[in-house]
Parts: structure tokens; sequence; C-alpha cells
């Protein structure tokens, strides 16, 4: 059993990994830390389960009350980092030089220099360890699709990843403050793109090729003023192996089918939506076309993401679909969107 | 009544052009040219309405069977070119300086500089008129989704078009000598990528600003080595007024949706198949969304588009829709992809 402490108060703490810390059995909730009191309080009142956590706070300044302090706790073992974009790698590195294993939220930074520069800065040969949150990689709908790929067999012929949703004045999100005035590239499209762009991932990895993004080109635009700079990427992908497809996602846009992914293959297809998964495909070449669908409760990927990190603690190494690398890769390709768009259009090698 | 030629005897002459002509009240068929005579008179073999046309043709050599013979008939007020890609602006040329009204096939010529030759060469400022085919803008389904865009307005917030289907090896077009070994750019993607481009434009120009495309960057890829030099295009595409989509079309990829354009606005969204268009919409601001879908048989468009034809020599002006610049534009847009594609993705205006 390992003791964590939860870095971050905000929605996504509270709704998210607070309960999926309360039912993962490895880990048990000794501490909450927020930059404010009253934030760090709310979230520790709202643990449910055993003795209530510790509260930990900047504001107002209290002693045996900081970060500093809680992570000078011996019996704090791990943490989980879920705070504003721009704050987290101070923590993250803070957490990691006090020997504290940690699991910090996607992205990574706010951009590649940033992770470069954080990865470079924690050594993989010894403990602690430092995972990446990325809940899409968790999604029972994403694995059953990955393994329906893998089964499939074949080469790529195009795949396509789209998303479009229309962010109200009254989103929960778009209302936190450091969302709002986003001081990194992108904006929503950072924040909520890098999902995306990993759930395609995860499924092109799948292919017998295992194909990964290496190139991209994109064009973004604005349609909601509120969402500024940018909103939309409408983007065309080229894999190392040299498959081709598409990647659009808008915060954006209203009316329009709200999430899809689909890779296909000389041998079929598998399409997921967040609550299904339709797969097409022939056994044999010149055989009939075969379709299936399985259906899928919708969920956020945080429990599975959450017990995964507590088995990595118990196994001394990093779930693969949580490693730096991967959420640096995720980065550097809505990194590289962005910058190709900024060029207009200009194509771009992943690094 | 004009008494028209069809020149060119390949599948979609037989299959399309002669029952349109057969159909058009306003038009009589008097005569077939065809390269061989076997083709001709197939052709004209197959004609079921009044007298059997003439046959011309240029194999074997005969005295008075020419196309120029043909084309000194006073008696033919009009031709109708459906002749492979490479040889059509020679007969285009040869028939206007005939004084023939001409209906030539899409594409307007192999590449842009062959079409703005075309084009400069013929006056519109007197008769005869010179009309280009595309079906695509005479097809109910995109009349009618047209229309809905039109109705619904609104800003575009973005848009699509994607095509995918595997050309089989007994495929009738593939197995034509002149599509087999294309002497032209982009092989299937030229001959059938303009058809797609002018079906979105079409929507495009039905919105409230008549967005244009004004800017490509592509990928391409060979899927089906037999359809060399590249099946496949993967782009994205900005219009004159901002706004950014996506632009797909494979004819070697199987398993994957065969054929939708997609326009959406800030007022609603329309999807169109080959035989159905969905509208979803809301009529003020914050109301409820609406939702219709009309379905549509399957037709090729070839029909109302001989009847515009006919109906533009009584007027004697073309029909808008048959006019050679929108035809140029489907053309500069497609070969703009494949000129993107081949700098690797590079951003083009299309000019």
């Amino acid at each position: 059993m390992t003791v964590v402490a939860l870095l971050g108060a905000g929605i996504f703490a509270k709704e998210e990994h607070l309960p999926a810390v309360e039912a993962a059995e490895s880990l048990t909730l000794g501490a909450v830390y927020s930059r404010s009191k009253v934030s760090a309080e709310a979230l520790a009142a709202a643990a449910t389960h055993g003795p209530k956590p510790d509260v930990y706070y900047d504001s107002p300044a209290t002693t045996g009350k900081s970060l500093t302090d809680l992570l000078a706790r011996a019996d704090i073992g791990a943490v989980i980092v879920c705070l504003p974009i721009l704050v987290q790698p101070a923590v993250i590195r803070q957490a990691l030089a006090a020997g504290k294993h940690v699991l910090s939220e996607k992205p990574i930074a706010k951009d590649v220099a940033a992770a470069k520069a954080l990865i470079a800065s924690h050594s993989k040969a010894t403990l602690p360890l430092w995972a990446v949150a990325e809940n899409f990689r968790f999604l029972e709908v994403i694995q059953y699709a990955a393994a329906r790929v893998g089964q499939m067999g074949g080469e790529v012929t195009t795949f396509h990843m789209t998303m479009n949703t229309l962010i109200g004045d009254d989103d929960k999100f778009f209302n936190t403050e450091w969302r709002k005035v986003p001081g990194y590239q992108g904006g929503f499209l950072l924040d909520g793109g890098v999902h995306f762009i990993a759930g395609l991932r995860h499924l092109l990895g799948a292919t017998a090729a295992k194909h990964d993004i290496a190139k991209v080109s994109a064009f973004t635009t604005l349609l909601q003023p509120k969402l500024a700079p940018v909103d939309t990427v409408q983007s065309i992908l080229a894999t190392d192996k040299g498959a081709i497809g598409t990647f659009c996602v808008s915060f954006g846009t209203e009316f329009k089918s709200a999430f899809e992914i689909e890779v296909v293959t000389t041998k079929g297809a598998v399409t997921l939506t967040p609550t299904a998964v339709t797969s097409t495909w022939v056994e044999a070449a010149g055989g009939n076309k075969k379709e299936d669908k399985k259906e899928f409760s919708f969920s956020s990927g945080v429990k599975p993401e959450v017990v995964a990190f507590g088995a990595s603690l118990a196994k001394g190494a990093v779930d693969p679909r949580q490693s730096a690398e991967e959420a640096l890769k995720d980065l550097a390709i809505l990194e590289a969107l962005l910058t190709s768009a900024d060029q207009g259009g200009a194509p771009l090698a992943v690094e």
C-alpha cells in the first residue's frame, strides 16, 4: 500500500483523481495540496474513504503547510500532479527531488523544449518513478479497438481522427482562469489535443508494422474568439511507414460528428466513438466482408490509469502507456501541428 | 431542335451520353465519331430513337468518314466530346473552329496550362458556345444539399469531402487503355478527382459568403501499384474567406465510408452521400436542434447536364454550371493538390 498525495485540487482532481485513488486498492490518500487553503480543504472534504487527508497550501502562508512540508513527509510515497500546465514542471521536479514517485497530468509540459528539459533532469535508471497520465491510453474503447486493429492485420491504407465540439460559455473547464487566458501555445488545442493524438497513436501502434506519426501539415483557425489563440486544427499526417491520413480537432464547431478515430488496413477497418467500436474485415482475400459493433459505457479511463500507476510502484517500472517518452511524442506532434499552421501549413517532420 | 454528334464511343458515351441525348427533347443525334469504325458502329447501333446516326472514324481511313467530314456537315449544330483526356483539346478546337457548339467532358484538360491555352483560344463573345461537362453539378442530391446550405445561412466553420473506393482489376473504366497507362498527372485522381472538387465547391459556393477554395496542402500515396502514379490524396484546404477543412480521395482503399461531403456553418450542417442529404440546424440561437434526411435515387446527373446544354443552345449562353472557368478552377485545385504532394506537402495558393 502506497500513501499518495494529490497535488492540485481543481475539477479533474476532484471529479476524477480523488475517486480513482479511493478505488485503487494499492493506494491510499494521505494528503492534498492546492495553492489556496479553501480549494485544498474542499478536496479533502470530498474524500469519503478512511481518515481525511491532511491539507497543504500556499495561501495563506502557514508554517508546516507548504508543499515542501508535504514532500518532506516520509510516509508519502507518491504524488499525483494535477495542476495548471505552466505550474506542473517545477512541482514535478520538486516531488522527484524529494524522492516521491510521480504521476503527472498531460500534457507533459507546455512545449517540447520544456518537456525535454524535464526528461533530461530525471534519471530513469533509479527510483523514484515518473509517469505521465494519459487517460485515453486506458479507455476500454481504445484498448479494445487497438486489439481489433492488431487481430485484423494488413498494411495501413489510411486513418483519420476527428473531434468536434463547441465549448459553451458555461463550460466548467473553460471557466478555470488558467484555461481562459492560456499562457501556452494552442490553448484548448494543446490541453485537449494531446488526448486525440494519443488515441490515434495507440491504434496506429497496434498495427502489424507499428506505425507512428512522423510528419504533419496543418491549418488552424479561431472560430470562437473566447478560445484564442486558435480552437480548430485541420491537418494531414504521414506515418514513419508512409501511410497518410487526417487529424481534425475543433473546440469551436457545432453540428458535426463528435469524436471518431478510424484506422483502415488492407484487411479491414476499425472505427471508434466514445461508446462503440465498429469493425469491418475480411478473413481471407476475396472473402465476404464481416462487420460487428461493440458498445461500451462512457468512461474517463482515469481509474484504470491510477490503478496502473499503483501497479508500477509495486513493480518498480513505469507502465509503457504512462512513459514520459510517449507523452513527449504526443506533445511533439501537437506542437508540430501548431508550428506548421503558424508557417501557413508548411510540412514538418516530427522529431 | 439541334442536331448533335457524339465524338467518342467509349463506356461513358454509350452508357450516359447516348441515353441523355435521346432523352433531351431539344437535341437529336445525327452522327457519332470514334477513332475506330468498330466502336463508332457499336455506338450507332445502340441508338434506339429515330433514324440511326451516321458513323465517322479514322481507322480504317475512309473517304468522307473522317472527323473533318463530320464537322463539315451544316446540319450538325453541336458536338459532345467524350474522348480520352489527352485527345480532347485538339478535337474541341477543331469543332469550335468548324462553328459547332461544344459540350466537352471533364477534366477541361490534362493540366492548367493546357486548359488556359484552350480558354484563351475561344472567344466567349461570339458563337459557337463551349461548355464543359461536370455531372456532379447536376446531381439532384448536390443541388438539394446546396439549397439547404443556402437556406441554413451562417458562417462556414468547417467542411470535408471524403471518397474512398477500391478500383478492382475488372473495373470497366480502369480497363480502358488510356486510363491504364495514364499520360497525365494524377491518373484516376485527375480523372475522378475533379468531380469531388466540383461537388464540394458547389456546396461551399452556396454559403452566404460564397466560399471558394484558395489554398491547399496535400500528401499523396500509391496503395495499388496498378493505379500509378498515385491513387490517394489526403489534404487540407482553406477558402478565400478563411474557412478550413479536408479533402480526401482514394481509389485504392477498401473498408471505409464511400463518399460524403459535409459543410458546417454556425447555423447548421449539411451532409450528403450519393443517395441522401442529412441536414442539422437550429432556427434561432439557443434553439433546439432539428434534423432531417432526404433520400434520393442514385443518378449520374448526365441527363440534366445534357438537357442544360440543349437549353444553353436555345438561349445562346452557357449554363454557369458548365462554364470553362468553373472547370478550370476544379482542375487548378486538383493540380495544386498533386503539386503540393510532389513538394512534400507544401502549402500552395490556387491561382
